[in-house]
């Protein structure tokens, strides 16, 4: 660096020093952390309370408020088939947390076995799971939990590095599984091509009959653009690759309707349907069936469906757009970061150079601005480029976005140019 | 046996089967057993759906619709305190399955550790459960799955038998737990003393820090009679032990409002709380707090419960009486078997003579009654005895139930002549 450079850069580091300082002697507190739906959204669904109108009997006899019905209600059972793209004869409904269903899917092929005890992972060897990433914290936290080791595999703008997950499956028996966002992934928000299914689909024959890919679509019908991606079907492409048992799909209405009220859906063949009941009927009587049917007819049909994910993303489109922006005119064409521009889902991620996100999620909690830690993204914690930042906009207004946003950048102008400065 | 005294019998015999065959050929179809509330206590809560009208919002600001609120809310676990007695802190509130709460509780301790990875039970060899029996099917299919051996306990008028409960816990350190349902306990009906309250609460002082009482208060406030048992606080008795953390308490609204889409408590120890909640934020965002606040404002305080329980009590309490008056009448000093006369919760336990009681069970589905297969309520499914059978009165109407004993009746003269008359 050229010494009339070193002091161009200099003034500059002085300014933003200036500005930051500015932006912490305003002691604010913006949240830019978690995928959460505002107010506004839920707000779009406040009818499901008082739908049912008395009428807690479905024409089939069955009476919702009673026990029963551990897979769900066929009226509920038609919403998930459409958001997985599936017959409804291969949905189960269950609670508000699609989690759940995740977690009990793990522990049952972990611990218990899908095809009986002898099938059981942990009694072949310790259990092995890639985790494309940056991924969900949640996923990996599972796996944490039940003592599942993760094997990071990079996200490419199509989905994982499918050449890179082959191998490892060709190599290690013991990867017994894979986390899977296929539309606009958490957080990298990109949608897998029809490539990328197709070699998810047939993944199992490489991996052996006890491979098990957990596909959550948990942002099936969540798009910002007129014309929005177009996810292949793996349901069609396991049944070219005679794959079906391999791969199990989950969905919710979480971001449709109430964040913490909604429906679990999953879709998998009739056969691990069947062993997968067999465990969750120990743990539960079955789901809340009321709250099925407040769902079923509030989501009566596809075009209503559709009208309410117009209605939210008029809602959080501005949001994206503001985050977009203000990365345009604050870091555009600086070689300080570079960001995805999502069409969908609920996150923008954000990658520093190499060794800054930690430092820039710091700065911006030190100026009143909470992000999600950096790393939170990768398994168990640590993303090896320490470069990743995801950025969740949904939830404040507009306004707390954008002074958000605003100070985003300034911190990571600070944090490049001191580190350029330092080096 | 004298001549004359087999030929009165063998005259008996071809009466009942005379009776029989004629019920048989009425091609009935009744049901007793499952604990079902009939949907006549159900509509006693059909003000829930609705209730809410149109807030969604706590005066503490919380959303009710969002994500977030692992423990529940509030007013919830106020509702939960009233009915485990014990202070709103020490409350978790769930979703619609307490046995979703029991299933993790168990799966936690064993597999991941109430004190750390040190601390799971499984790290320390085969794990044992004592099962006081007859008890849930339920609670055993939990240890069942997760490969807990369980050791049967006998139940007596007053609880567990707690000489053998005590030594048995003496004896062997790998004996990690207790069932125990302490009022009308499921299927005795029995109500735990106060001597066995506090001998429960004791047995940590011999089994050691990470032994665990699951102590699922089902039918806390599910009373039949005016004048109910009164259950000794079991906190209390913990706290002259100094053995709160050894028992986790559990109870529900399935019974008191919808049986499939109510509320699930847990109340336990500040560290076995914390503890848990770090498990449980890995299975769920949280718990369905739209559903929490309707069943706050319906069941809104002391009053409002005891009423609509005494509501309940007026629809179920005939049916009970006619089980037993059916009992009395055809069994009545005939020493063909005996029963309980529960004060409360939803079951009648009846003994046929030894070896008899899967034989009752298959005369009456032959006769188009189903009963609970015989044998249910035991570890295994295996009553030592083949003795037990549970009657669950509560769903059909009271025509059905009247019906269905007058088989019952019947089966048991039946099936204890034919023993006779060939042994």
């Amino acid at each position: 660096m050229t010494s009339n450079n070193h002091d161009t850069l200099n003034t500059q580091l002085q300014e933003l020093e200036r500005q930051y300082a500015e932006l912490r002697s305003r002691k604010l507190n913006l949240d830019l952390t978690r995928g959460k739906p505002a107010a506004a959204q839920l707000d779009l669904s406040n009818a499901l309370d008082g739908i049912l109108d008395g009428h807690y009997k479905l024409a089939d006899g069955t009476d919702l408020r009673n026990y029963g019905g551990l897979d769900g209600i066929d009226e509920a059972k038609r919403l998930g088939a459409e958001l997985l793209d599936v017959a409804p004869e291969n949905v189960l409904v269950g609670g508000n947390a699609s989690l759940t269903l995740m977690y009990h899917i793990v522990l049952h092929a972990l611990h218990i076995g899908v095809r009986g005890p002898d099938s059981a992972w942990a009694r072949q060897g310790k259990v092995k799971f890639l985790c494309p990433s940056p991924g969900y914290d949640r996923h990996f936290a599972i796996c944490e939990e039940l003592g599942i080791d993760m094997i990071a595999v990079p996200m490419d703008d199509d989905g994982p590095d499918m050449d890179r997950v082959e191998q490892l499956v060709r190599d290690d028996p013991m990867i017994k599984g894979i986390w899977c966002v296929p539309k606009y992934s958490n957080p990298t928000g990109c949608t897998y091509s029809d490539a990328v299914v197709d070699r998810i689909a047939r993944l199992a024959t490489l991996a052996g009959e006890h491979f098990r890919v957990i596909y959550d679509n948990a942002y099936a019908v969540h798009d910002l653009v007129g014309e929005p991606p177009r996810l292949a079907s793996i349901m069609q492409a396991c049944e070219r690759h005679g794959t079906q048992d391999s791969v199990i799909q989950i969905a919710s209405t979480s971001k449709i309707t109430f964040a913490g009220a909604g429906l679990a859906f999953m879709a998998a063949s009739k056969a691990n349907l069947d062993s997968f009941k067999k465990h969750l009927g120990l743990v539960t009587i079955g789901p809340d069936k009321v709250n099925q049917q407040r769902h079923a007819l509030f989501l009566k049909d596809r075009a209503a469906l559709n009208a309410l994910m117009q209605q939210h993303a008029a809602i959080i489109r501005p949001k994206f757009d503001c985050v977009i922006d203000q990365l345009e005119k604050g870091l555009g064409n600086r070689a300080m970061g570079r960001w995805n521009e999502p069409r969908g889902g609920y996150f923008v991620s954000f990658y520093t150079r190499p060794g800054l996100a930690g430092e820039v999620v710091r700065l911006a909690a030190e100026a009143g601005v909470k992000l999600t830690p950096a790393g939170a993204a990768f398994p168990y914690g640590k993303d090896p480029e320490d470069s990743h930042i995801r950025l969740a906009p949904t939830f404040p207004a507009i306004g707390e976005v954008e002074q958000a946003m605003q100070v985003f950048v300034i911190c990571v102008q600070l944090a490049t140019l001191r580190r350029q400065l330092s080096g």
